[in-house]
């Protein structure tokens, strides 16, 4: 009864050292599920197979210090279908066996299905906002710590007069009471109301959903029932499994944006920890993040670009079972580097600007109008410095930054 | 007002590359807490006081490739006391920021007071089994995955034969269904009792904590309702706060062992990631593990032996708010290891074997007894080859794996 490859987690892990991959590799498809297979009986091994695991490539790279690729298949009957057991079984103990990185993992459909993926996802975000036809331009408060209710009010008003689809709140952002956000939410959402009836312009705010763990879908469901138009969440300090569970509740109809804090220490290392595409791209799309912020290949917080574009691609890409999420290719982003990101990333993308709003010399009004202006300037066809003759706000951005070459 | 050392959260990073670490430390500073401040105002500046970090060292190394030790302190307003918080705010966007490794924190005492701690710590564990003058035993099922309820209890039966103190799950033992669990519950502290009946003996059973993370609470409770005698859970996938609410939950009232699962994704990169005895030493113990698991410095899963004993004096030191907890030096252990262990641990310490037990040619209930007979004769001040005259299987395991040398 040979096991067909639907059967199967698939699990791919960059070796690097002086090993027998073959071995290593053997003894991990054993190891790591059944435990022993040749002092077993026939009969044993015969009640055993469906859980045993199963070498599926070796790929050694010929290169100094060797380097291995290598691709286990993990019987998905050892496993719930979520990411605690997936990552408990595929990267658990075998995290800590020496220089390995997990560079990929495939789940079989069957096993894909029972993920919840992106409520919203890009074109759910699209349909709330009433924008089709160019990237999106997201905002994030310069500051939040510290700041008063009517101070964040003052900031929040001045971002969104300038035309950015969303704001998020900043990830560092911790309120102690849910009261004090519950308010925050409703002066917010108040604001993007009464921008909607005066311009008919659609905005969401992510709010910073934080506390105890445990209180985190009690807190969702109270944010949404108080108005809550979108949730920011900071899924590897929480924790992956509460992404899944808060995407899967009919009760938290709102997208969720997930900020990829703490992810850089697990992706950066050649050796270890997990890789970046992975981590950002298809674990996130699994769990159900509608948006995902990752570092763009341009800014102070880099990455290399091949990674960021996978990222993108695992997030976008079509399949069956799961619908297409927002890539936010996020850090270093002022005006004019508007065409090279949409060169990169195209029209399915939100464009994320902290700095590069509020640094404008006019404010983050202008600031916010300069980002909006290159965008209709790339998606038109035209170039900056040519929009910029009828906007004095992408001037300005223009004469402050530059522009990047594409 | 000059805020004092109580008031900040200390965190210390490795930084490497050509970079200068005075800059980047006060960007750190500033950029992580109140995002700007040359440009505010006098009245402004005052008012952001208590939420401006603060540089607190700054080490550089004399080596090549260039390297320093920077601390930076956060303020403790900015946070809410629970790990979450804490490390977006310590390691959240600067944990993609290039070559740096999070390398140790420092809670203020009001900080430290809101974590839980241990409930039972080395003390609470060996008034449960009665056991305070030698270093516990524990015994891993050689295999979980597979086996029926049947087979389950005889291997169980094997290793509580021998003497074990306490016995865990496969971490990567997944149940789907909890009345599964219970039922397993039920036999192995059925067993458990009747030894205790029999000779007095007492032992725990560690059982494999896993479901959806917004379950795990409700699931504990029911099987420590249903008899569990201890708890083991994957803390790193299913997130280090939920370690935190468990072990602060009145009603789970039994020891919760940490397994170290996935950690090896974040620690041992030189550069990236968050050093070992911060997080399976201090965080763990800050979060309630009672025992915690964690590569041996003698084992194939290996760590450096100054991180190995590091994370034993995190656990174990004296601290006013925490009981002190056990750590679990874990893999490569066998009988003849365990002088070793004993000059390197102490007696505070739990000797944990999987393969050292069940691989004695006579079988787990003689490899239990081989361990036990090595931990009579260090504890004694005998040598293992002496005791061994009387000890058929600590004889047996010694001809087979030797005796390591102290």
């Amino acid at each position: 009864m040979a096991a067909a490859v639907e059967d199967y987690v698939l699990a791919t892990y960059l070796l690097h050292g002086n090993v027998n991959y073959h071995k290593k590799a053997h003894d991990i498809a054993i190891g790591l599920t059944v435990g022993t297979w040749t002092e077993l009986t026939k009969e044993q091994q015969q009640k055993m197979m469906q859980h045993k695991g199963k070498v599926f490539d070796i790929h050694e790279i010929d290169s100094e210090p060797r380097k291995a690729f290598i691709t286990i298949g993990y019987p998905i009957t050892n496993m719930t279908p979520d990411l605690p057991s997936i990552l408990t079984t595929v990267f658990g103990k075998l995290s800590m066996d020496g220089q390995i990185k997990l560079m990929d993992l495939e789940l079989p459909d069957s096993f894909i299905a029972q993920f919840p993926g992106p409520r919203f996802g890009i074109k759910g975000v699209r349909n709330l906002l009433g924008v089709n036809e160019r990237p999106l331009l997201m905002s994030i408060f310069k500051q939040c710590i510290g700041l008063s209710l009517v101070e964040l009010d003052e900031e929040y008003q001045k971002q969104i007069a300038g035309g950015v689809d969303l704001v998020k709140d900043d990830e560092i952002f911790f309120t102690r009471d849910p009261n004090d956000v519950v308010q925050r939410i409703k002066q917010m959402e108040k604001r993007n109301r009464e921008l909607q009836e005066q311009s008919g312009k659609k905005v969401l705010y992510a709010v910073n959903l934080t506390g105890p763990v445990t209180e985190l879908t009690e807190r969702a469901k109270r944010y949404v029932g108080e108005g809550a138009s979108c949730l920011l969440l900071n899924v590897f300090p929480y924790g992956l499994d509460i992404l899944h569970r808060l995407a899967q509740d009919p009760d938290i109809n709102v997208p969720i944006m997930a900020h990829p804090s703490f992810s850089g220490a697990l992706y950066p290392s050649a050796e270890f920890g997990v890789a970046a595409p992975l981590l950002l791209g298809k674990i996130m799309r699994w769990a159900g993040a509608d948006m995902t912020l990752y570092p763009s290949p341009y800014g102070s917080v880099t990455m290399p670009k091949e990674d960021s574009l996978k990222i993108a691609s695992h997030l976008r890409s079509a399949n069956k079972y799961h619908v297409r999420a927002f890539p936010v290719p996020s850090a270093g982003v002022y005006p004019g580097l508007v065409p090279l990101l949409y060169r990169d990333f195209g029209n399915e993308v939100i464009v994320n600007a902290g700095g590069g709003i509020h640094g404008h010399p006019q404010g983050a009004t202008a600031g916010a109008k300069a980002f909006i202006h290159a965008i209709e300037a790339v998606t038109t066809g035209r170039s900056l410095e040519e929009y910029a003759l009828q906007s004095p706000e992408l001037y300005t951005a223009i004469q402050k930054w530059g522009v990047k070459a594409t």
